[in-house]
């Protein structure tokens, strides 16, 4: 049985939602961050890289999310949660998913996680008066140019729907108001309401 | 026709060389850094981020390292660069990609690229500071746990060798002595050696 490794308020939201959605038979495991699980053997076993997500398959053990997103689609194809048949249309999605991954997650971790960047805090501090400004940026493009609404690829739910509400609730938090971004914010609404997502928010909060 | 939009010394060198060992028809434009192009209309309207490389097919347009590596293996699945019947197997491929695309890139970019994190000069020198240490780690990472050998995946060679490839030709730049990972110096030699490597260096270096 596929076993995902997750952490509260971390990118595995994503995941954890895709496998709902997927209808997958699956088993999760809470790394707790504030015991810094995820910086001991045990973990480190699962996942060299010390992060969340981590899924555990009879084949083995897949990290990052945008693989282990492309993974649950084309395990479950019944799903319909990628354009499978159309490497085109595979591409675009990918290209949405990772932009998520590599610049907007990135943007909002320069908040919490400045450490990563730089030693010293008044250049943390620096790096975090900027988030506000890079998340904004972000998500005004992804509101521009990139959601093609009512989901991330248009009239079909994917992969990069659950992605996209996984990063778009860090708003208020990074100090942004997602009212700026009103397509962004329906799209945040609507997903909190699918039985699977709110299925998956119980679970996790719990 | 496909057409790439590459920078020399920039990431699109991965995307360049797969298009030439897919054997595929391709032609390419230059986006001039020096005199700012990425940032002028004109390439905007091809990629609203100001960043390269970006893909035109006769569908539309792709961006994103990863995804455009992907729409190369998957559109000329007779040059073998990734296991596209082995939903696995790919990810595991993909993972690999993700981190170099999303880790050991942004690691990177914090040297040359620190603006786009902090506003402060001293901040984003105290940025370029830790890229020798963060780029040591990633790389001491991949050599130890992540690269199988001879190539990325092992004895078949994959869209993850050219993207390898060109990261790991930075490493001097960033302040890193490549010999501390002796397989991935490796890996960089024989690459290039290798046909479409040198007649894409050659073709990127005139």
């Amino acid at each position: 049985m596929l076993k995902l490794f997750y952490t509260p308020g971390t990118c595995s939201l994503a995941s954890h939602i895709a496998l709902e959605e997927a209808g997958a038979a699956y088993e999760v495991h809470r790394v707790d961050f504030s015991k810094a699980e995820q910086t001991k053997p045990d973990y480190l076993s699962i996942n060299p890289k010390g992060r969340v997500p981590a899924l555990v398959t009879d084949r083995g053990i897949l990290t990052e999310t945008p693989p282990i997103l492309a993974y649950i689609a084309q395990s479950f194809p019944k799903a319909r949660l990628a354009p499978l048949d159309d490497p085109f249309e595979f591409a675009r999605l990918q290209s949405f998913v990772s932009y998520l991954c590599s610049t907007v997650h990135v943007a909002h971790a320069h908040a919490r996680r400045a450490g990563r960047w730089a030693d010293d805090p008044a250049a943390q501090e620096a790096m975090k008066a900027k988030v506000p400004q890079n998340m904004g940026d972000c998500f005004a493009l992804i509101e521009r140019t990139m959601f093609a609404g009512p989901f991330v690829l248009g009239d079909s739910y994917s992969i990069a729907d659950p992605y996209l509400f996984t990063i778009a609730s860090w708003l208020e938090s990074d100090g942004v108001d997602p009212a700026r971004f009103p397509r962004i914010l329906d799209h945040r609404n609507r997903m909190g309401e699918r039985q699977a997502v709110a299925k998956v928010l119980a679970a996790v909060q719990a």
